[in-house]
């Protein structure tokens, strides 16, 4: 049993020589196993994803698939495809593997009898945790919880973190209407029961153009990236801010997007006094720290600021959703710890690369009752202890330096290549490895990530014309001049 | 490494003694480490839980918290608790613990190396599943499908489930109205992105009352259980009718019941017909076979007949909500089929017992777009591999026999009992040992439920002044006879 694993102890090999920094070791730490480059063997999508793709569409809507995984093959920062092509993940399952593919700590975690107690005797943990649990919580979630957000739930992906954080701010702010009284009336307990006001409010939560947080109908009621996501959906009349849209490079348009972001703070602040006018007021505001699906798009941290001013202003309450940059692609824990905000957020949502859905949040978003935040798992213990792996090979690998350094061998490789081909793509943008750049159309786009693949790569889209890398936090600087390289490549094709 | 679990390899010892039948076997079958019979060693809650309390309480909303486990001595029926206090279960984490604590096939399930992998790197199935998904789906979810209802879909969790049933049902009437046409007008793509319509269309989902389908905004829409669970929480405005509430014994009040079926079903035509007047035409209906935490309320097998009588003669879709009935608790893998439906119903969810949440759905139901009915990860392969070996369990023990065996030992001893104590409980009902009965008021129902734990045993309430009865599949006739002598120690304690 395990002998699979066993010999794989000493997955990524310190090697030290004369000469060399700390750091230069560290970043050219090796992982075990990895392939040097990638290796394709067949066309892409090769014969064997083909037919699996007609069985599993037998079963369900498969249109989404692109590649069915060798997941006993998979490594570090390679995908192994169902035909035996070696890929380097540049998009690591919609950025949610943390440190690459079967790393030994993950794959030893559950070797711990404790440990695989937990796992398969998933409690009802907002009814009988295990006595662990408030110890696991503050070792793990709360080691790494945004500084001034000190309280926690976990829940079990995105979207219902996202929904669960909106039903934190609705009762919030109904109690502050209250004035803080925590009974009801008996109007409001008989008319929430037939969806109805005063019980069920007219509230409304508060998002961007471009947003994407979810697809539960809550949470799909402010994401606004693409009608797909979106029609024949029943939705929240809930309002929708533009978000900002710079001109690139930075340094050069400024003026232009300061003005950018001051248009859009005045459309947010218009917003939240138009649906206060209507009877259907604004509890919350939600804002990704750097849009993702919706296009990669990134705001400045005075924007943020402002945001944030304006909620304070307006008693509503400030959601930072970290789903997809939360856990260190940005080169911080948290990507809004780049914006400086002069007091915490109220709440901040959290999955992907985290393992386990949830949301921080300060003591005021804690409901008054029990039961109102709640469902049946409230989360997977088994989760908890992966993530608690992973936060320690971030520390212990330096994994944060790890993504600066390779980010910045990314995006000066990026700015380098936009200047190679201007016609072809610009707009490179972004933190740590969290980066992307556009692509002069859809069309062009949808080349060019097609293309990386039998060059080696496994790239990701968003938006109407974006590139995006996800890579894992374990994305070394030699990683990002093969990707580079490939890119070139791909580019000079075209 | 994993030590601890070696030598119970042979966890349910098979025993035979000469004149006793197979059947009669299997259901003696021992489950080793099991405890003979609860031990209740200190208050409950005692010290440690309380202590305990206190340091979770400090960082979430802890109030629904019961008591902390010890889930490493937990085992088979047998609830062990921080204060080291040995309860029977008959709860079993609101009933998503199919076949006991630790059950070994369980503990050994990632002793296998492919399964540990597929653990570990959680793909985004809807982009990247591993090579031997569709297998996985075929083998295990596909072998226990409901007959007819051929598609399947994986999710997190119940509310989740529910939610994405209710988007294939709102896909498929807004196909079925535009003629079949899977393309959308301009009008229709840019209404959707501000949350109008009629890209955002007024459709609405009709649900009973006391039932309780989920938390998030869609499901919490659908849900209309208790106030505590939909106050302060905007929601859609959606009809509601009720639900059959039958008179006990069932035998004594046959003419008065059906009457109650009649009428609600006349409601539920009545609901559909004002809906569609109002302009937000109800797509679908969403019902429980057994309504569990809104009251436990059964209904018979005439009135589903009716339901998707109705349903199909206006066009709408029965989802059948099998989150808590679903894998074996009543008798059969599914509660619906004691309802000999003329016809397939159209979804049917689950999660809880099934450990993976889901949907089977008839081909009509599939989504014509890629990315409608999608998310990150859409399930979690770690889940399935648990459901396989539960699902070899069910079949190898008999699992199911055992259920139907146990629960007649449960029902007869609960007849019996509310003709001893006829002045403190009554109308007991249930199939299999999803089984219930009522207390003459809230205050003697929680009584009893509080008191049942000094007496070893660990139980669950639900509606007004109910006790629910949801023990593990491996719950056998002596586990019946345990709990049946603490209830009318503890009836007579009052």
């Amino acid at each position: 049993m395990l002998r699979a694993h066993q010999g794989i102890g000493v997955f990524y090999k310190k090697l030290t020589f004369p000469g060399v920094t700390k750091l230069q070791c560290q970043l050219s730490t090796a992982i075990s196993g990895e392939p040097s480059k990638p290796s394709i063997k067949t066309s892409v999508p090769g014969p064997k994803t083909k037919q699996l793709y007609q069985e599993l569409n037998s079963l369900q809507q498969a249109g989404s698939v692109q590649l069915f995984a060798d997941y006993d093959k998979s490594i570090g920062n390679y995908f192994v495809d169902a035909d035996g092509n070696e890929f380097l993940d540049s998009f690591t399952q919609i950025s949610s593997v943390p440190i690459g593919y079967n790393h030994p700590e993950l794959l030893n975690a559950f070797q711990d009898a404790h440990n695989l107690k937990a796992l398969v005797n998933r409690p009802a943990l907002g009814v009988f945790p295990s006595m662990d649990w408030p110890d696991r919580l503050k070792n793990v979630l709360m080691s790494v919880a945004p500084a001034g957000v000190g309280n926690v739930a976990t829940m079990m992906c995105g979207s219902c973190s996202n929904e669960n954080a909106y039903k934190c701010v609705f009762i919030w702010y109904r109690t502050k209407e209250r004035g803080g009284k925590v009974d009801f009336t008996p109007e409001e307990m008989n008319s929430c029961m037939i969806n109805q006001p005063p019980g069920s409010p007219n509230l409304s939560i508060l998002s961007f153009q471009g947003s994407f947080h979810g697809r539960t109908f809550g949470a799909l009621s402010t994401t606004r990236s693409k009608p797909i996501h979106k029609l024949d959906c029943p939705s929240f009349d809930w309002p929708v801010a533009p978000f900002p849209r710079y001109k690139y490079p930075l340094d050069q348009h400024q003026r232009e997007n300061k003005k950018e972001d001051e248009k859009c703070l005045e459309q947010v602040a218009d917003a939240i006094e138009a649906y206060k006018k209507k009877g259907n007021p604004v509890a919350g505001v939600i804002v990704e720290p750097i849009q993702s699906e919706g296009g990669d798009h990134e705001a400045s941290p005075e924007f943020f600021q402002g945001l944030q001013k304006i909620c304070k202003k307006n008693g509503v309450a400030l959601i930072i959703d970290e789903v997809q940059t939360g856990c260190g692609p940005t080169g911080k824990m948290w990507c809004h710890e780049h914006f400086q905000l002069p007091s915490p957020p109220d709440l901040v949502t959290f999955s992907k690369k985290m393992l386990t859905g949830g949301f921080y949040f300060t003591p005021e978003f804690k409901p008054p009752h029990a039961y109102r935040v709640f469902n049946t798992w409230m989360g997977d213990p088994g989760k908890l202890i992966l993530l608690e792996k992973v936060l320690k090979v971030i520390k212990n690998e330096n994994l944060l330096t790890v993504v600066n350094k390779s980010g910045k061998v990314l995006k000066d490789g990026l700015h380098q290549l936009e200047k190679e081909f201007p016609n072809i793509i610009n707009s490179v943008r972004g933190r740590g490895t969290f980066l992307a750049f556009n692509a002069v159309s859809t069309e062009v786009r949808d080349k060019i990530n097609n293309n990386l693949r039998p060059n080696g790569i496994l790239g990701g889209v968003c938006g109407d014309h974006a590139i995006r890398l996800r890579p894992a936090l374990v994305f070394q600087p030699k990683h990002a001049e093969i990707y580079l390289d490939a890119l070139r490549k791909t580019l000079k094709e075209l």
